[in-house]
Parts: C-alpha cells; structure tokens; sequence
C-alpha cells in the first residue's frame, strides 16, 4: 500500500483542550511515520481544505506538539462554517477531494461537534462517489457535551471544572460579604440548547444548602414570580443566593430571557444576555444587592483549570483516530466509553458517523431536581469523574507558557476557491 | 505585663488572600501564645466587635488554620461598614472599647483597605481619651491596589494574574475563530477609579500585536469614535481585537459608560455594566461579531489562580502585625516594600497610620501608553512581580478542598447593641 498523507481539522467553538486532540493526532502520525506521510492541518478548520491553506506539521518540532497539549484556542484556527447540503452544493465537496487528490491525501481527521460529524460523514461518502478513497474520522469535540453514543464529549470537563470551581470560589466570597453587602449573585454559563454546563455548577455544593442555591436550566421553562420567590426564600434560609444561569434560559413559550429585555440609549435591541436580564428583574422587586459575572470565552479557554480527565480524553480520541484509519476504518466517530461508573474507568470505541450527524444529545430529565432549580445524585455521579485531576501547564512570567507555532502554508497545486 | 487577648477582622471587599493574613495572624499568635491570649475573630467585621459577636479561633484545629492560607472569601465573615466620623459618633467608638475592656483585647488588627485604614487609626485614638490601652495595627488588603506608602497591596497581584491569564487565554480563543466567527471580544474588570487591574491584562501580551489590543482606564476619558476607530484598526490589522475594559472607564464629562445607556423594559436604568454598553456600540457601527466577559467576583475569589508572591505576601503581613504588636507598635499599617527590581525582592516596613488614612494611590500616569490603550515598560516592570508563581491550594473531587470553620461564638459579656 502506497504511503498517503494525512488531513486533519479543528471546527466550530474552540476548546481548552481541543490542542490536546491535535497533539494525539500529530504524534500519532509521528510514530507511525512509515505508514503515513506528512500530516496537514487545515488553515481555519475546513476553510484551509477548500482554499488549500495547507499547514505543514512536520515543520513544527516535537517540542511545539508536545506543547500543543497545554495550549488553549485552536492551533491551527478553526471555523464556523457549515458545508451546503451534498446535492445543494456538490462543487464543494468535489473541491475538497480534488485538493486532496492533489496532495495525496488519503486521510481526513475532523475535529468538530454534530455539523462536523455530518461533514465528515458526506467526505466519505463522496469520496466513494468520486473513485478517491478517503478515509473519513471525525474527532469529537464540543463543550455543549451534545454528542450522542459517546459518554461524554472532549471539551466538556474542563468547562465543568471551570464553572463547579468558580461557583465554589464566588460562593464564597458573596458568603462573606453578605451580612452588609451583596446578597444575590449570578453566573451566565454557556449552553444554548441544554444544561450540562450549567448542571456542572452544582458540583459546587459538598451539601445541602451550599452554593449554588439555583441552577437555572434550559430544559425548565423559566417563570419569573417562581425566581424571585425562591430568590427570596433563599436569602432568607441563608443569608445569600448564588443562581447560576445557562445562557439558553428561556420563558414557556420559547422566547429567551437574554436580548428579550433590554434596549440601549438608542432604541436597539442589545446583546444584553440572561445574567443582566436576572438582575434586572431582581432590582426591581426585591432590596437585595446583586452581583453578575459572565463567563462566556473564558470557561471554555480556561486552560489553566483544564480536568486531567478531559485533557487525556481529549489526546487519546486524537491519538487513536490515526491508530482506527490504519485499521482501515472509515466514516466513524471515536466514542468514550464509561466502563465502569463506581470507580470510574472509561475506554475508546467508535460509531458509525451516520448515526451520529445532526444529532443533539439532550441532557436527561432524571439530572434535574424536583423544583427544577438543582441537579440529582444521578447527574452528580455522571458528573464528577469528568472534572477529576488537575493538569496545569507550565508557566512563565506568573502567565501559562503556550508555544507558538509556525503554521507554514504549503505551495499550491489547484487553482483559487472562492467560498460561496 | 499581663497577657492580653487580641481582636482580628476582616473589613470591605474579600480577596482570594484575605484568609492567608488571617493564617497569618493566627499562627502568629499561636506561636507567640506565651505573650499574647486568646485571639478573637470579629464575625462579619468590625460589626463583630461592635454587637459582640466575637469568634473564638482557639476552637479551630491547627490544620484548619494553615488550610486558611488557600481558602479564597473572608473565612469569618467581612462587611461594608463604614465607621461614622468619632466627633459624630463617639458612642460607637466607646462601645468598641466597652467590648474590647469586656474580654481584655490589647490588640486590633483590622485587615483591609483605606477605610478600614481610618478606623484603625480612631480606634487606637479613642483607646487613649478611654484610658484603656490597645494597640491598632492595620494589615493592608485590596484587590484595587491604592493604599498608599505601601509597594503594593495583597489581594491585588492575584486578581492581576487571573486577568492576565484570563487575557492569555481568551485571545488565543479568539485568534482561533475570527476567520469567520467573534472578532470583538471585551472582558470587563473591576477598578472603579483606577486602572491597575486593567492595566495588569497587559502581561498577557508578550510582543507587539498580541492581546489585548486595547485596555480601557478609568484615567483616560472615553471617546466613542476613537474606541470604534481603533477596533476598527485592529481587526483590519491583526484580525480581531481583545478589549479590557476597567468597570469605572467613563466620559470626558465624568458620566460611568456603565449604567448610563441600559434601560429595561420597564424603562429603569439598569446594571448595564461597561461591557454591554460597548458591546452595543459595537453592534450599532461595525459589522463584527462580539462576545463578553464580566469577570466581577470570579477574578477576585479566583484563589485556584493566586499568585505565589501575593500569597506570601498576604501571610507575611498577618504574622508580622502581631510581631509588631508585641514590639509594642501602635497606629500603624505594615507596608510592603520593593527592595530591588531588577531581580524582583521586598520586605516588611511600617507606615504611621495618620498618613495612610483615607488616601487613593492613584496609578501612575507614566503606566499609560500615549495612544491611552496600553501599557508602558514601566508598567510592566511594576506589574510583572506581583504576578510570579503559583499557588495551587489541594483538590479533592475535581474541586478546591477548602476546610470549613466552626466560628464558634463567645458568650457575650456587655449589653445588646443596634448598629445605627
């Protein structure tokens, strides 16, 4: 078998460990140098393929990949750039091959959440199509934790620890204040479509009554008197009240809390977003000082509180990708797998990418409490081994030391691509 | 001498390290138990003192001491409280003596900021007119890093390496998805009236051109189109653009950005706070998309991101008041003082409290770039100690393990007191 070269991705949202997947990749192919080539990464994730912005890993030394595990971002960029439908767009997908025709490109690793999974699922196929073999992995990735047959999603953990410490941290700190000072305070997480990460937050809590007293959930329709009641009832019992809120919290009839609310000097709708939204409605029913933070990017760039869990997930799903496409394997996605959930232990699999793409996991109904407002014993079983371990990387100058990378383009062989 | 029994609180805004002084002053006390009695806890502050709610910290194991050094919040409780002026309200002053008399306290130790500063000062004052004898030491803390006379203040360095790292980390997010995605990206800081924690987001750039591109100050007035024309610059330079803003940035008029163009539905004026509020302007004349961050009590509770220095930093000022004391040392703040630069060292000194009283250190205009949006060398040299080393406190279950206290209260000895 002639020796092909590699391709390989990162797409959608960025996470703090999404680098530690490149890295199971890159090395990987370093070690089963004679069985694969150069391995390429995508300039902007499948933008680099169409445009043939092609990255050359083999001018970076072992040292910057190894680095690669700590580093947050996307290291060769990602995007946010969903391919047309096959038979809407089939140019595109012929592109992609021709580009990797052109340089001998049999292997296509795609890091990405459900838009990548199908991408990477509609290469393999037109491959087939085209008489181009093509072996198509997708690596999964995505701190919504939305995958579906897979345990848990790379990206994930260490978002969760992010916010169960922070919660912790901030929890402890209104705690102290609260007597003279501030009273209700409120933390925007990610999580458009489900909890998981705002699940994570109750982690926090070693016990009843422990912050956060709230959990606002976009499973659980958000009614406004039954908030501030409970906000009230919680000062109350103890002293203080911790919410934290998904961004996707939205009333009964779908209509999100964040943007519904507020209008700038100029009579535009603002960005406004569900923390200000709460304090908002706080203000102007109870006398309570209020606090918000949003976390937004830097929870899922937290690199520095990445779980030790989801880094070496994150590298192994890279690193056994190449192992599954000198297998032979094609059009799969890796999996986790929880083996054992006492202790826990968890191991690879794969699935068929067709019964992954454009699919949602949603978070289950039987993680949320009773009152809507926390999460059960069962969530926080699933949960905490995923955040387990530290993994800190170095530091330099009181700041994390991340490498820099080259990100040399090769010469082009295909003529231009404009995106359409 | 006869032994006395010495007082300790915790007063305005908690730090991460605000419990590594109060280590630092009990462990003082301990190991001096031959000179020095019990050492009582104010709850909640100085009103702890003044409604005689005293925490006895003889209850707490010596593990749960040093565990305090890693403890973010006010293990004891802190408070915003602001002692009247002594010619208004001399009584309250006498009833803080009353209680002192009460359990034969000699000594105050009153850890916090400028005001704190002042009521240390009365308190050593109205204990002369009393005739009863106690010695008012001042341990400096405040993440806003303007007492003065002092090289710095403890809980500062740490909240300048979160947003540092924060700044670090976020961009390379950033960097990764502005091909197609968030170009704009603001994270919002404390720093009402300076810009000292905005200006410590600068060491996360190591070269020219990295984030943040800009940093806004309170010192330097708001020009809405100069803001947007150098957004506009820096994304056409460098492909996106990392703003920090501190929460106090405002007008030439001296108008707050925060709060003064949000209005909810209801027509109030709302939080608002500085990053919606250029966020909006950001949508009302650029074609960017843009994301916040509101780091509020995340960046100054952050201890799993303490810096090495300031934690030493804030232990060392504890223990070394209560040595002070003994020295018979009165009506004075220990101050830190930087003995050399170049290979950063510093050591302990002393300032009479009748200088430090209610005075800002505003930060240095020569720390401000002459375009206004970034830092000087001389910033940076400043800045760049304060930050070094880390600190992790221990983890268990992916989370902090930070020990919980019985603050087991006193019985009281004088009549009930309602704070006026």
């Amino acid at each position: 078998m002639a020796i092909k070269n590699a391709f390989y991705a990162q797409s959608g949202g960025v996470t703090s460990v999404i680098n530690a997947s490149a890295c199971g990749v890159i090395e990987a192919c370093r070690k089963y140098s004679d069985k694969i080539g150069t391995l390429y990464a995508g300039q902007n994730g499948i933008i680099g393929a169409l445009q043939e912005d092609l990255i050359d890993t083999s001018e970076e030394s072992d040292k910057v990949i190894s680095d690669l595990r700590y580093m947050p971002g996307g290291a060769f960029g990602s995007c946010r750039y969903k391919m047309k439908n096959i038979n809407e767009n089939p140019l595109e997908y012929e592109r992609l091959i021709d580009v990797f025709k052109a340089h001998n490109i049999g292997y296509f690793f795609y890091n990405g959440g459900g838009d990548s999974a199908d991408t990477c699922l509609k290469v393999s196929q037109i491959s087939k199509t085209m008489g181009y073999p093509i072996q198509a992995i997708h690596i999964p990735k995505t701190i919504d934790n939305d995958l579906p047959f897979t345990d848990c999603s790379p990206g994930f953990g260490s978002v969760a620890k992010y916010v169960a410490t922070s919660t912790l941290e901030a929890g402890l700190d209104i705690a102290a204040m609260s007597a003279t000072s501030t009273k209700v305070f409120i933390l925007e997480v990610m999580g458009r479509h489900a909890g998981w990460i705002a699940a994570a937050s109750g982690l926090a809590a070693q016990k009843a009554g422990q912050p956060p007293h709230m959990i606002l959930f976009p499973e659980v329709a958000f009614e406004r008197a039954r908030f501030i009641d409970q906000v009230k009832k919680t000062v109350k019992s103890s002293g203080y009240c911790v919410v934290v809120a998904s961004e996707g919290v939205t009333y009964a009839d779908g209509g999100l809390l964040s943007g519904s609310l507020v209008k700038d000097a100029f009579g535009h709708k603002q960005l406004g977003g569900v923390a200000p939204a709460l304090c908002s409605m706080i203000k102007n029913t109870l006398p309570y000082k209020y606090h918000y933070a949003v976390a937004d990017y830097l929870q899922r760039s937290a690199r520095h509180l990445a779980s030790k869990t989801d880094v070496e997930q994150a590298y192994a799903v890279g690193h056994i990708a190449v192992e599954k496409a000198l297998e032979g394997k094609n059009a799969i996605m890796i999996s986790i797998q929880r083996t054992n959930s006492e202790s826990y232990s968890w191991t690879l699999g794969e699935v068929a990418l067709d019964r992954v793409a454009n699919q949602e996991k949603p978070m289950p109904q039987s993680f949320i409490s009773e009152n809507g407002f926390g999460i059960t014993q069962k969530a926080r079983d699933y949960l905490l081994p995923l955040i387990n371990g530290e993994d800190y990387p170095p530091f330099k100058n009181g700041i994390p030391a991340y490498s820099t990378l080259q990100n040399k383009l090769i010469a082009k062989r295909c003529k231009q691509w404009a995106l359409s």
